[in-house]
């Protein structure tokens, strides 16, 4: 079994694992979040990342009626400015917690008076460290380039942020049963591959989705660019 | 000569004029926008004018040091909801001014205490209408599918509005120089008619930029989609 292969049958535990052993922190972070009353929402985030940062903003957008960005972290790193980020809540998302961009942006906010949170799989790196708050990811390492399970564990990570933020019961109780929803949707995988055998020699491809789906057909594009070669948009 | 080439000559002539005929105009709304210290920047446009709001959104945020999110208007047309922009500039760009979702967008904003700016082509159009401001491009009627003259059109016109709301003289200076430099850039295109004859066969395309140029680059990869039928990205 490949890494990738492991790596992606893991989802149901590890989305169980986050839900679990998080969810104070997660309530924590939302009253926060509550109290700091933030006039909008700035996500700094690369790659995998920035598509849960889409994710984000229409999470937040509709659920919390917050006005979502995604930043521009070259306005800090290459022209050396700053925008006002001090009425701004920032949210940091990086698997690795290592991108220097992203974390200046968030340490540039700090600096600003924001309120700051990140999402990572490494509690001990630079951008965890430089925010107000913390969400693990306790993924476990992920050895595959391609990100899976952290990229669907960063979606329950927001998805947590903002079920403590405005508190409903529904959203809760629709977040527990993601572990399952992920089982029943692993167990589909022997006919899945039957149904992608046609697209064996697919030169390209189109993904379209809106919405809550806008991130994952970005997600999805990404993927097959970086496994299959295949140039997707 | 085709619609799409006579355009592009215009540039020179519509740029000027814009520069012109609407200095007294951007001053007015530049006025109003530090008057109203907004809290953040939200753009609403689609497509080529998307592409427009990627050069506000470095421009605001370098200059201006005002955050910048690009609008998801769905949240609004299909989900119903609205986010809180009452702290927010919210500018809408529209060539045509038609786009409803764009319209819907500043029309809730502007409800909600929002100050609303346009960018439209077309004075007399339903997003011209619902803004409390609108810097119309004057750009006469855009025959081609292909936005040319419109988007550097668009382009300028943020220009004029980030150098109104900063007022400083270098900026405006910089601004009065583009016709000459639109004119020299114009009189390279025999040049590069013979440069892009190796390109005759190519299948795809890559288009890379950041900072100033981010919004450039997929304004290339657009422009060649729709009139080589070349996959760029």
């Amino acid at each position: 079994m490949t890494y990738l292969a492991s790596e992606i049958a893991e989802q149901p535990d590890v989305i169980g694992h986050l839900l679990t052993e998080q969810a104070d922190n997660a309530r924590k972070i939302g009253a926060a979040i509550r109290d700091f009353n933030p006039a909008f929402v700035t996500i700094a985030a690369r790659g995998t990342s920035d598509n849960a940062g889409r994710y984000a903003q229409y999470l937040f957008g509709i659920q919390a009626g917050l006005s979502v960005g995604l930043s521009a972290p070259s306005i800090h790193t290459i022209y050396g400015k700053q925008t006002n980020l001090s009425r701004a809540l920032v949210l940091g998302i990086s698997q690795s917690g290592q991108s220097e961009d992203v974390r200046q942006v968030v340490a540039d906010a700090r600096e600003q008076g924001a309120l700051t949170v990140c999402i990572t799989n490494n509690p001990g790196s630079p951008l965890a460290e430089a925010a107000h708050y913390h969400l693990p990811l306790g993924a476990g390492e992920e050895k595959s380039v391609a990100a899976t399970k952290t990229y669907t564990a960063q979606l329950t990570a927001v998805a947590m942020l903002v079920a403590a933020l405005v508190d409903q019961p529904e959203l809760h109780a629709e977040l527990s049963k993601l572990p399952d929803y992920l089982r029943q949707t692993l167990a589909l995988s022997d006919g899945i591959a039957g149904w992608t055998e046609r697209y064996r020699y697919m030169e390209r491809l189109v993904t379209i989705g809106r919405g809550y789906n806008y991130c994952t057909a970005f997600e999805i594009s990404l993927k097959i660019k970086e496994l299959c070669y295949v140039v997707g948009q």
